[in-house]
């Protein structure tokens, strides 16, 4: 059984991005991300963090715009509007979950499509059904997409489950590997039968947040299986896959943590990087 | 067995449609579709020829823009930015397919969002992954779509088959399948084994263009089956799925033709009123 470790993945993007960092700043663009939160959910503050520590790595300068969670939609939406305008900004991460107050859908349709580096906007979610590999795409399933990628597992033609359908991985998922011409089964909680396609399927992604859901039963021996999840059980960090039983059954598997999760914060970068060149192409 | 004719769905929305108009003709807007058309396409002009019926059944306005196979892209999109700006037009449909050195995707960007009553631009397509009901869709899977509804065949939780993963039809109906919370398999021509889904599954959808590839044998005694191909046999046109046989084992399918086809202009011109009550709306 080989383990798939993200750090690996992300330092071979962490790279690239910081080679692209260095040809800016070579004609004078500085690559510049805004972080806009609203609240204080914890989750959100440590995957701020690891973002922020990312974009160091490669170069890239942060900017955090913070909002009270009692803030008015349209306070949030003027502040979006303004780093759209901004040419000094290249790209603009709208950290989740926004407060309840707040939509996520209304939000997303500020962000100007071309400093939006997590994929939110309509128009960035269309271009990944067209198929347009130039765009910014969401970047948890573009993060599956370059682990598979570099580990040299291949897509084309394959038998692929993805667990979950959420608009924000489990849905582009499923696009991004029908455009790799896989062979795609998107499952899901009002699905009859998630085992009866899992068993058979040479490669299984879950996306659910449902901890330990995957367990040995749902795999064919020798499959791949790569683990999106993220949860806590008995105060330590899991997925949706069980992986001391499962990791017997497959042939290759992404640990939790250490695997996907490691890997979408060096998207952000690459996207922020490739950003700011179109911009200053323009 | 049951024949899923298209006409009935098709009148039904052609009715809804044809008050929308009624309504809109009430506070002086005259719903207005401008055809944009780029060389002497057979299909593509028959097809205009049932669009321009179905508009003006409804009360809708139609103007054609026809352009010369030898055009330059670029005097095609400034025809379509006229379009975009003139308040008068409502809804811009460009025929399919265009003449190989124009780019689908590069024309379809220059459409006004809220014109774009065919669902070609990227933002309407990312509002399908988003679920965004209240967004125009493209034609021919919300056709599909329609039809399940009208004879009430449930999705939810079914296994559903979609073969062909085109931008224009397979890739969007499997994403409105699963917003509709079906477990979807899409299949292609790369896929290992189309038959070991397609003979599990609760409906076959088949979106190719590959004449009769669908036979008996493909199909689950009692399955639904909806063909959304066509094409000509001995002159005679036909769909994706071989009729004869697989209407013997089906409980349900739509024929080739009077199935699919005879819904599409319907949902264009619903597209248009809806696009009209909008942008009258703003």
């Amino acid at each position: 059984m080989k383990e798939l470790k993200g750090k690996m993945v992300a330092e071979e993007l962490m790279t690239q991005t910081a080679q692209t960092v260095d040809d800016l700043k070579n004609i004078n663009c500085l690559p510049t991300l805004a972080i806009v939160r609203v609240g204080e959910d914890t989750s959100s503050i440590s995957y701020e963090n690891a973002a922020i520590k990312t974009m160091q790595k490669v170069g890239i300068t942060v900017e955090s715009h913070l909002f009270d969670e009692d803030i008015e939609s349209e306070d949030v939406m003027t502040a979006i509007e303004s780093l759209n305008q901004d040419p000094s900004i290249h790209g603009i991460l709208v950290m989740q979950p926004l407060p309840d107050s707040l939509s996520r859908n209304d939000i997303a349709r500020c962000i100007d499509p071309a400093k939006d580096i997590d994929g939110l906007t309509p128009e960035n979610l269309g271009k990944v059904v067209e198929n347009d590999t130039n765009a910014l795409y969401p970047s948890t399933p573009r993060a599956v997409m370059e682990l598979l990628d570099y580990y040299g597992i291949e897509v084309e033609g394959k038998d692929v489950c993805v667990i979950g359908s959420s608009p924000v991985v489990g849905k582009p998922l499923s696009i991004m590997l029908l455009n790799a011409e896989a062979t795609v089964t998107n499952l899901h909680i009002k699905s009859k039968d998630v085992k009866k396609y899992t068993k058979e399927a040479d490669i299984v992604i879950s996306a659910t947040g449902s901890i330990e859901l995957v367990t040995a039963d749902y795999i064919r021996e020798g499959a791949v299986v790569v683990d999106v999840g993220f949860g806590y059980k008995d105060g330590k960090p899991v997925g949706d896959v069980k992986f001391d039983e499962v990791s017997k059954v497959a042939s290759a598997i992404t640990p939790v943590p250490g695997g996907i999760g490691s890997i979408t914060t060096a998207v952000l970068a690459e996207q922020v990087s490739r950003a700011a060149w179109i911009l200053n192409s323009n």
